[in-house]
């Protein structure tokens, strides 16, 4: 029986690739019946496209794997807070239960500026767990940041 | 010169094409310097894509075509007021103005639950526009819906 801090080494893993490409390094998984259905890391600057967050890849991907938009009895591990587009699309999708890393608490909605994910008033809200690997999960990113900083003077750290 | 009116109608013309797929009627427009870059319409059932709203397509469609993530001189045109998910696809594309037509009460973040896409704690805020052929936007949803109860029995209106 695998564990929520396994889920998340493996959306740690797509955090990785999205490394190896130079974007944001966030990644995502999605998980149903202990299987992963769905998997994504940031593509945003790779693909030239505003809503490829980690996120909505591996929604978008678990989605066309089950040919069905209601991923319900699915659950997104994420590293990073959900953003209000990813919170959206996590809701969208009704998917039962979400689980991040690291707090985001310049953008993110489950938690830090809002708590969308669980505002009874939407017609669909979500379990939510936080701090699951969180310093790994929030040391990728800094170290990203840091470098690029580094390499190609003071930046911003807009996702 | 075309008006906000002109542009909302295009909006609508690409409503009426979700309709003619059985999806809920929304649409939307991406404007540039006055020429229309993207358009979308609802694609959720018919891709079986939880993330396929009008705003997504469209936005998706004009990144593409500007081969850039970046549409911060672009306007969005969409007949309902943005769910969380379009809201924040708004913000992450760095759009400059959304004008919507009628409001969604049970889900709307510009304005209705919340007004996300105005709140400065974001990196980005938008330009918001609302009621512009308001009727009309509101009339084809109540008209699919009404439409959907008579033929399928009583449904709810969860888009």
């Amino acid at each position: 029986m695998k564990t929520d801090e396994d889920f998340m080494e493996l959306a740690l893993e797509e955090a990785r690739k999205a490394l190896a490409l130079e974007e944001v390094p966030i990644g995502a998984v999605v998980v149903c019946n202990g299987e992963i259905v769905g998997s994504g890391h940031n593509l945003k600057e790779t693909e030239n496209d505003p809503t490829a967050h980690a996120e909505i890849v591996a929604i978008r991907d678990a989605a066309r794997k089950l040919s069905s938009w209601r991923l319900n009895e699915c659950q997104l591990y994420v590293t990073i807070e959900p953003c209000p587009m990813c919170a959206g699309a996590i809701m969208q999708a009704r998917l039962q239960r979400v689980v991040y890393g690291a707090v985001d608490p310049k953008a993110g909605v489950a938690g830090s500026l809002y708590n969308l994910l669980q505002d009874n008033r939407f017609n669909h809200t979500v379990e939510l767990k936080s701090g699951v690997l969180a310093a790994e999960c929030r040391q990728i990113i800094k170290d990203f940041f840091s470098e690029l900083r580094q390499t190609r003077g003071r930046v911003g750290e807009s996702g």
